[in-house]
């Protein structure tokens, strides 16, 4: 821990970014020909971590996705270049052998790269498929971690993804594979029957055909059931449905993509634990007195 | 989004924090008698959330648990008091209801109170619980995500939580219930079957126990297993085992709490992907040099 000035506690360089001088942190130096990997968050800047914003302020070339604002973006340094990567469902889009090349194109011409992605890299985010193109080709890297919003999306809508009267297991799964269908790969009555709590990301398109994998499995119709869209952005809604009336639900209630879904006893707990519903409920007080 | 001046997208007002100015969001100003629930991540304080930081430059009291580091507490503005709420197997410390009732009794003295915790709050962190006492007391509140161990800790182990390859469906669990015992409240069999990748909290005083749930649900004892200690410190220590030679090998290789443990496929794509030992590997060869 004692490290030498200008060395970070793995023995490499330290930036000289002002967010390492700003926290006082021996954050590390991004060298030319390099890849970060680094996960955003789920949509509030506010969740960036203190080693995004240094990767920030030091990358030559952001290749960002759809999910990652324009206040992310707005915190890379001067004349730093930006290239959109993203893709979204049903939209034409760069296919990710070809973002894995495009990364490390811009690494071998001696580019301080910064891949950014939504979320984490590592849940269901691809990244372990980038990381695997940028080791064949030799390309040295970093794994930034972010804030997964089945996580932290939760969090903001006040659902806890555990809570110690209620599960001892969370269950977080993709509810579409490569292709776009319902993964086959899923062992869904083991899942139902394992998991009190089952975390979905991407599972609004094909939430008819989950409802009823869940269902056979022995879920109750009655389970509560929580879809946040745009988890943690200003625009985020929350939809409160059972897993019996999910799809009309949604449907009723405005859910769009990018959304969260989560099925079991934790939603109850947003009636008491909605802070953000409270913080804005007193804002909106205080700008009427 | 186009909020005046001095006012956070959702409608209150903002701080006049170093770290906001630093990076130039509208972070939230922390009233007098609010409490907020903080996530401080696996470990590295580079892996602190600008939410996190914006709370520590305001702070009157922080109450940390055991698991956060000295270069966290050391962000905090000059004059803020330091509590420590640790709680550590086997040691005396606070009890929960003793924390949440510190953190009401702070705030109702008009106390900036931060509350911070390992990880994140709701990923058996027992914010939940903390959150409902605060709702109870009438305390007002926010709740800062951070990055869980199980995803960041397991990502600077070079170990994926997902990968498209290999799994569908991650299952986070808890391996001691409020007793210090086992949950008995877990279907092991359910969880070895539906979920190719387990991530596994707090468990490596009953790991032998785990492991024979987990082989009579049906996992093969030569499936390659993990166990990260201090993940993303330091002094991280990777022990690469299989889930029958886990506890042996556990013993033998230094391994302590806290500890993730990770079962599955993902744990071969360290081989490749172990970015941090690169990162090390380099380091030394220069400091030779």
């Amino acid at each position: 821990m004692s490290a030498p000035q200008g060395t970070t506690p793995e023995g490499t360089a330290s930036s000289d970014t002002a967010i390492g001088r700003e926290v006082g942190l021996a954050l590390p130096r991004f060298e030319p020909g390099w890849v970060w990997l680094c996960g955003a968050g789920p949509g509030d800047p506010g969740l960036l971590t203190l080693h995004a914003v240094n990767g920030l302020q030091q990358a030559d070339v952001l290749v960002y996705d759809a999910l990652v604002g324009p206040e992310v973006l707005g915190m890379a340094r001067p004349g730093a270049e930006l290239e959109y990567a993203g893709k979204r469902g049903g939209k034409p889009s760069l296919k990710q052998q070809d973002i894995s090349l495009r990364i490390v194109e811009l690494a071998r011409r001696g580019k301080r790269v910064l891949r950014l992605k939504g979320g984490d890299p590592f849940v269901f985010g691809r990244g372990g498929e980038e990381a695997l193109s940028l080791v064949e080709a030799g390309v040295p890297f970093r794994v930034l971690p972010g804030i997964s919003a089945g996580i932290g999306g939760l969090a903001y809508a006040g659902i806890p993804c555990t809570h110690r009267d209620t599960n001892s297991v969370v269950t977080f799964l993709t509810g579409h594979d490569a292709t776009g269908a319902t993964p086959d790969g899923i062992d869904w009555a083991s899942v139902a029957r394992g998991s009190p709590v089952v975390v979905m990301y991407m599972a609004l398109k094909h939430l008819d055909e989950i409802r009823g994998r869940l269902l056979a499995g022995g879920r109750r119709p009655d389970e509560p059931m929580a879809i946040v869209s745009h988890a943690s952005l200003p625009d985020q809604r929350v939809v409160e449905t059972t897993l019996g009336a999910c799809v009309e639900d949604a449907a009723a209630g405005g859910a769009v993509a990018p959304a969260m879904i989560v099925l079991g006893e934790v939603v109850r707990l947003r009636q008491a634990l909605d802070w953000l519903g409270a913080v804005q409920a007193r804002a909106a007080e205080r700008a009427d007195a």
